[in-house]
């Protein structure tokens, strides 16, 4: 103990006087605060050295080498199809996963994209797909590995082997204003995506007011130490800017966003929405050598076959019916006009505090809940008409999540134009 | 518990983005943490932010005062003599204290010396004073002022409830690398300083090998901002820089350091060691408006009388025997010369290692070790000749105490000459 003790403080002198830690160092205070032999308030000390005085290449290729070997790591080597997964970091209305892992696997990939749940104003993925009856997010290994063979995709809770020592990070930094550093937010991401064993990644880092890194100059820095660290652990990575100013598509909540997804999956749905999946989606399928393209997967009903598969493979009912909110709620327009903005942020806090978010990880989250934008920037409205609606179980949220859209939506007399795909970040 | 964890994860963030704290966070979090109801993580996490992004002037105040309102604070308003107390960061042979309290004293302040123990290679007041055979260090608060007005000088343990704030928050700083913060170790230092009750105070900031901290520099930043928050307090307060390249005076140990400080009580004693003291001591007399010459009455023998007085008060024996070790290793010149350099750091190390000092808190020190310095630097020695001497009760330390003197001394062919006082700081 007394060793250890003085090991540690250590460790975090020379991080707090800007020095670099040996790969030793770093693997040793890794491990030992998974065991428990460093304590919680020693590794708080030394994320905020991290925070304020940064990792090098090195250190964070070793400590995201130390998160992963705090568990195990998933073994899809034996599959017959070349793996490929995407990440999103976050964003108000992003119902591209739905979409796009059965878009890829009908193109010939296999994509294993293990998921976390919604916290705050963004939902989660997981969270979406439990709004469909019998569907279920918690899978083995074997059942992972068995359907990806089979299906070619699958959408699923990561398990709780896989980068212990994230988990354990992540509540300390929670608590101790350490969350907001890039070089920890990377390890955090891509500790867990290379453990997941995907072979290739293509990652959507979101930029604007509903993304948890609002600045670009920030989100492109992300970008590129993630692009690094995953090829430094041989994961062939790139990655796309794209906007979150406005919610992606028209809806943010539960059943309705799969609802919206399953649109997109019938060769319909909101344009932006099959933009940003169709970029990610040759990203991806460029990423591991395959030669299709997924437009036409999308019209000619592939990709819908592989998500009904999908969702069949996991105890979901593809042909149930998805439930709705008891209560509707329109937000109407103050002024004709052409919508010029309409806060991403705003319409993720409304659609939480109607219930389709949580603010603590144990809390429930209803399927029905969201927001449906019925009018999106660059679109013509009618004073009084709705811009959007609120849809909820519980009509005593409602007061709230029309505080949140306050001043969220701005209507003037032209449209304001916005690139959705902002740039790439590759090696 | 959810309002808290929000607060905290603010007043973190907020000193982690370079921004300035509310007295009132600062208040709030510091009780809290007294309290238990924030976590240790978070104040390593708000310490390490503190640490490498500062405090300003008002920060630093009102921590100071929230860790002053943690506890009691002693009201000396009722005693007859003016109060003046000195602190000294901490040095090697350092015993001045033991002279200048009852000098003082004799020439008519009160002197309310509320020390530590020794941790480290710095020795402790009240370990060295447990050497006489019966002298106690906890006293009550009414033996304290009761004392202060018969005799005129106490040195006794703080006690735990002046400023029981920094006892908590000095157990995590030493545990995750936040010891080594100016705002925070002058704020630890006069927030118990001022909950003694003292109306003037002198800081000895040693500067120098031997010292906590070796650099002039950062010495000065101390010493300024000590001075700055006495000031703001209302104890009227001054530093003297003074050097700690060598040991002061020719003993650094327990009983060792006792029999030095008393044959300066009795008109002898080392000069370095008297230099110093009789500096500090017209310091603290000025800061009471007493016009008295400290060295008379070092050479009248009223200064002794106190001395005895004092130890005599606190149930010591002032003509017990002292003890004295059981072995005694001479470490001899190399060469002939003048000694030019005895680092007072070694010296330190190497009583410590004989035992003079802890590694822990809980651990005992011994009486009796400790090193005498036969020949300090400007001295002639001839090869052979003994430059310094190795006293312990345990002969396996000696090996250990030999080795950290290793490159400690260098004999030349002329003295280096070098200042004891090396500058003042005042408001």
């Amino acid at each position: 103990m007394t060793a250890a003790h003085h090991s540690v403080v250590d460790v975090i002198r020379t991080k707090r006087d800007r020095g670099e830690l040996t790969d030793e160092q770093i693997r040793w205070v890794l491990d030992a605060y998974v065991r428990g032999t460093v304590a919680d308030e020693q590794v708080a000390a030394l994320l905020m050295a991290v925070l304020l005085n940064g990792l090098d290449a090195r250190e964070l290729s070793t400590w995201t080498s130390a998160m992963i070997e705090s568990g195990e790591r998933l073994d899809l080597s034996a599959l017959s199809r070349p793996t490929v997964d995407k990440h999103s970091t976050g964003g108000v209305g992003d119902k591209v996963s739905l979409v796009l892992a059965p878009l890829v696997a009908s193109c010939g990939a296999a994509v294993p994209q293990l998921s976390g749940r919604g916290l705050g104003h963004t939902g989660g993925t997981l969270d979406k797909l439990e709004s469909i009856p019998g569907w279920r997010a918690a899978l083995t290994n074997e059942e992972i590995v068995a359907q990806l063979e089979s299906v070619g995709c699958v959408i699923c809770a990561a398990g709780a082997g896989l980068a212990p020592a994230d988990r354990k990070l992540y509540a300390l930094r929670d608590v101790t204003a350490t969350v907001e550093s890039i070089p920890l937010i990377a390890a955090s991401i891509m500790s867990k995506k290379i453990a997941e064993g995907t072979a290739a990644l293509v990652l959507d880092v979101k930029v604007g007011t509903g993304a948890f890194m609002p600045d670009r100059e920030r989100a492109r820095e992300l970008a590129r130490t993630m692009v690094g660290l995953g090829t430094a652990h041989s994961v062939e990575t790139v990655a796309l800017l794209t906007s979150m100013d406005t919610p992606l598509g028209r809806t943010a909540g539960n059943a309705l966003e799969v609802r919206e997804a399953e649109a997109v999956l019938e060769g319909g749905g909101p344009p932006d929405l099959v933009e940003v999946t169709l970029a990610l989606a040759g990203e991806m399928l460029a990423r591991c050598g395959i030669h299709d393209d997924p437009a036409a997967r999308l019209a000619d009903g592939s990709a819908r076959a592989t998500y009904r598969a999908m969702i069949a493979a996991q105890g979901g009912d593809p042909d149930a019916e998805l439930p709705t909110a008891s209560h509707v709620r329109a937000v109407p327009a103050a002024r004709d006009g052409v919508v010029r903005r309409l806060d991403a942020r705003a319409v993720g806090v409304a659609a939480w505090r109607l219930g389709a978010g949580r603010a603590r990880k144990e809390d429930p989250v209803s399927p029905t809940a969201g927001v449906v934008c019925v009018r999106k920037p660059g679109e013509v409205v009618a004073a009084g008409e709705p811009v959007v609606e609120l849809h909820t179980d519980d009509a005593a949220t409602l007061e709230a999540a029309l505080a949140a859209l306050a001043d969220a939506i701005e209507i003037g007399d032209a449209p304001a134009a916005a690139p959705l795909v902002l740039e790439r970040v590759a090696v």
